[in-house]
């Protein structure tokens, strides 16, 4: 009868290589990677004699990508030139601005190309719970660059959660009496998307914001 | 009316910075990685100033682990010290050995723990259709290091894969007439396995190498 020993013979279950150990640890500590795809990244990137590109490219990428980018002291959109080409751009219209949370909101606005203004991002969402309260976002630098631009139209482009819904109504109060034009994106039925998968909550808010033709 | 340009607007759907999506592009080419979670990585590991902590975590970690990592001459593991910690250990069987594919496979063996013998790792299995040739395996190394340390019995670990089949029956003709115990790992049914889930194929074996009480 063969005994099985409690777990583990003393080499353990892990890699003969701390160093390697480590690396797994440090791909796995980063979001979205769980151990076994943190694995199977640091053996990629360990690799063969011959095979020394991914490594050496990923470190050469994150220590430029750490040393150029930045964001932009205007807007706060990731940009290697600061203000960005977006703020400096001479055909984007000053008088138009859309707040968003995150500066990779802004990408699929400039997927699209349709809007002509400028954005500004907020780095968050207030949230009482998380402790990110109204002094912890940069309201201030926002009304600042309102006045100075003369920003007519302000677009709302928030998460429809919790947090967004909490920071667009700071939003409109902030701009009260400022005779802006308020707008935040239409909540509905995605273009090309089927009724039958759409969440109730759409579905309800959609119909309550039907439009006539 | 507005008309929507066709797409993008000269400031492109990317990053305003070269450097992040060299980094975007760097993180999607690993095993396992999209653009979407490339890019989730890429904003976590260039963060904000006051978190440089990741990024210089990871560089130093792949730095550290490309320099230290290297393979067991003697057995293919994973490891710092070469020849590794199991094919140097005094308490391991050297007249059994273990084939396994990749070094990968050596760790659930050894976080079980009851496999005294040592390994052997091929680095790849027998695939025709990849070009993958028995002259490109180490077999020459393998009956090597069976002659000189009096190996008795081999124990085959192979994928199931067609091309696991394929090396298994390879290695069984390679062995012929030298007076091994050859054996492979049994297929069934997994333990704590619900037979209501399993696979036609996996039950199909597991009733063809049912064992009597």
């Amino acid at each position: 009868m063969t005994v099985i020993p409690k777990r583990g013979n003393g080499d353990g279950g892990e890699f003969q290589s701390p160093a390697l150990e480590r690396l797994v640890k440090s791909l796995s500590r980063l979001p979205g990677l769980g151990r076994k795809s943190a694995t199977r990244l640091a053996l990629h990137l360990v690799g063969r004699e011959d095979s020394a590109g991914p490594a050496e490219e990923l470190v050469a990428a994150v220590t430029e990508a750490r040393l150029r980018v930045t964001n932009c002291t205007s807007c706060g959109a990731i940009t290697e030139a600061d203000p960005c080409r977006i703020c400096t751009s001479e055909r984007r219209d000053v008088t138009q601005i859309c707040i968003v949370a995150s500066p990779v909101d802004i990408l699929p606005f400039e997927k699209a190309g349709f809007f002509r203004g400028r954005y500004f991002v907020l780095g968050g969402l207030l949230s009482p719970l998380d402790g990110v309260r109204a002094e912890d976002l940069p309201f201030g630098r926002l009304t600042a660059r309102l006045d100075q631009d003369g920003v007519t139209e302000v677009i709302i482009a928030l998460d429809s959660s919790v947090e967004g819904e909490t920071t667009s109504l700071y939003l409109q109060r902030l701009f009260e009496g400022r005779g802006l034009t308020l707008t935040r994106l239409a909540t509905g039925i995605p273009v090309g998307g089927s009724l039958a998968y759409i969440d109730e909550v759409t579905l309800q808010r959609a119909f309550q914001y039907r439009r006539s033709f």
